[in-house]
């Protein structure tokens, strides 16, 4: 992702933030984090966090998704023997569509990214509102969409090592590069 | 407690958490609890809370606090064999005065409970306004105030198993009783 990219979507990421009235310190705001998944098409495919807290044994986080913006299919398998990654997302702001493995929906409200289709392949859908929550044990495959007004999402969750996160589209890179 | 008590003082927990964008379900907003500690004076020593989920690995709550309402100090041991909880206050209205083990402060805001002034030893002050966290590990004695406004804060944790909490006030009693 160019650097201009990323400093225009952290931007708009505080302004979806604070319409919601999570407030984040000066000093916080400069740690929003953006993932573009390595794939250069941010708007689609990419994710916008903050963490609030990451210790041995639990973790916080805020997401925010751009309208239509979708998190790729993932899973948290167990990382040195330990159980992987157990997440709860609770929706603020928006609309998330969620992923799962299950029956799945007839008529999903949401689709894939163009040319990444085989890579998205649970398809029970949950659908989250403001106050509605949903958890994901570990290694479950999961993905999830945000509707057109874009979503907040609190993720409370056992320790986050995204390294360990394990996508199926080969193409991904978890790890954010910026480029000048 | 005495039911309408507990009817008021639950209400009030809402429009708080209306008030800083928080959003429950009606279902969820009839699970808020109040803990007045057995000691019968809810609004100088209690906590109102709700707790979003609590697995076996992780928790995620919101507590309110009255004005100058009090938490008393408490900590959590090992359970089980296992580590006590550990947990991150972050505050998100409001201001609250956290007091851990520590260089004691000279001029501290709160004031513990008349009457109860043995039972809280730990002197050091963390002021947290919104924005601020902090974390509080195992079997570290802790208790808190909020400040004039009152104060909502959200906990994120391991496990919480309330009823293993020791309370150094010999009096308390961490269990709800509602009479009618």
């Amino acid at each position: 992702m160019r650097r201009q990219q990323f400093l225009e979507v952290k931007e708009i990421a505080l302004a979806y933030l604070k319409k919601a009235g999570i407030v984040l310190t000066p000093q916080e705001s400069e740690r929003i984090e953006i993932a573009d998944f390595g794939l250069n098409r941010l708007e689609e495919i990419g994710l916008q966090l903050f963490v609030y807290m990451n210790t041995e044994r639990c973790c916080a986080k805020e997401l925010v998704l751009l309208p239509g913006q979708t998190c790729p299919q993932h899973l948290h398998p167990p990382v040195d023997g330990a159980l992987g990654k157990e997440e709860t997302f609770r929706c603020r702001y928006g609309t998330v569509y969620l992923y799962v493995p299950g029956p799945k929906a007839e008529h999903p409200h949401a689709s894939p990214p163009a040319g990444r289709e085989k890579y998205y392949t649970v398809w029970h859908e949950i659908v989250l509102n403001p106050g509605e929550q949903y958890t994901i044990y570990p290694n479950t495959p999961h993905w999830f969409q945000a509707g057109p007004e874009g979503a907040i999402v609190s993720e409370f969750s056992t320790k986050s090592t995204d390294e360990h996160d394990i996508f199926i589209d080969p193409a991904i890179d978890r790890v954010p590069r910026i480029a000048d």
